[in-house]
């Protein structure tokens, strides 16, 4: 459900950086009692001069686009609250290493939306929780 | 219009699959008198550290990412139908090799949208039906 | 702010070619007086066989994915201008060398974004007007 894409320049993670940032974004959302395969993340690294900043080089830049398909938040205060969660998962990786970001959410239809074939049950449903704790997409009434 | 991309770990894909898939996906919409060259399928590949699902490598998933410009789908069973449609156009390559898949279509909007530097004709105008069977973008009033 | 992917395949543009597209793209914010750090501009590139436009590879075609955040556009005048000044941006290395490009642009939510931390300040406001002059993110009321 979250879909989450990180784009930089090549080299500015290493692989125990991205399982890491990919732990802990994906534990923000378990610990809402969401499934874990529906977290998932892509880092798509580039060379250094395909990304760009102000016109610059973004040699020292992290652009995270999110998307999000199971729940929406609807008051500002929700919406706050998903880009603080986003934030402080991959803030050692970023902010403490002194490297610039920007991120957006958006939020797209659950009903364009299907994992194995299955359009998902809806929040806080007997399916919803079967598929958390079996942790796979399970036919559903 | 379509725009397809999927998200996987390098090597699911051989370059035949590739076209395969996207001659499957790009005839839906023939089907349904669009023109070819509408359709767009991108194969973005990132190494197997580079792609994340339940905060385990994703060797073995593949990640679409549809945007729509041209149709809208008002009804649930219109975008189900969409849904079917595109998952049936992967499937032999996908979920019939025993691999994992989730999909969402997203639908932008019309009017900041061009081919060629022209709004694309209304569906099922005469421009689009020129446009369809020139199979390229033509000045229109 | 906006954030431009152009998706093609590989050895479309050079690296000059990229950072001048980026220039003038760029540019085309800054005449605005938006921060010039708002814009983001990332090419993906990909190989020959995974870009496919009508059901051929697609090796002299550019799509452009570009995302609004910081301004929306509610006419369809309004709209047809920013696509308008984008298509003027990278036209000397897409149309004048004869290579065909699909553009659409997404608009999407203020309120789900954030650069170095802070929720944009609201268009043509003071804390705005000091971004742009400091090209940097400053906490503001």
């Amino acid at each position: 459900m979250p879909l989450h894409r990180f784009y930089y320049a090549q080299g500015l993670f290493s692989a125990q950086d991205k399982q890491e940032i990919t732990d802990r974004i994906t534990k923000n959302y378990t610990d809402l009692n969401l499934p874990a395969f529906y977290v998932i993340v892509v880092f798509i690294e580039v060379p250094e001069d395909s990304i760009f900043i102000g016109g610059k080089p973004a040699t020292n830049f992290v652009r995270v686009v999110s998307q999000h398909l199971s729940r929406t938040m609807d008051s500002y205060e929700g919406k706050q609250a998903i880009l603080d969660f986003l934030e402080a998962a991959f803030a050692p990786y970023v902010k403490d290493r002194g490297l610039d970001w920007e991120i957006h959410v958006e939020e797209h239809e659950r009903e364009l939306w299907r994992t194995q074939g299955i359009n998902p049950p809806l929040p806080n449903t007997d399916a919803e929780k079967l598929w958390a704790k079996e942790n796979k997409a399970i036919p559903f009434q």
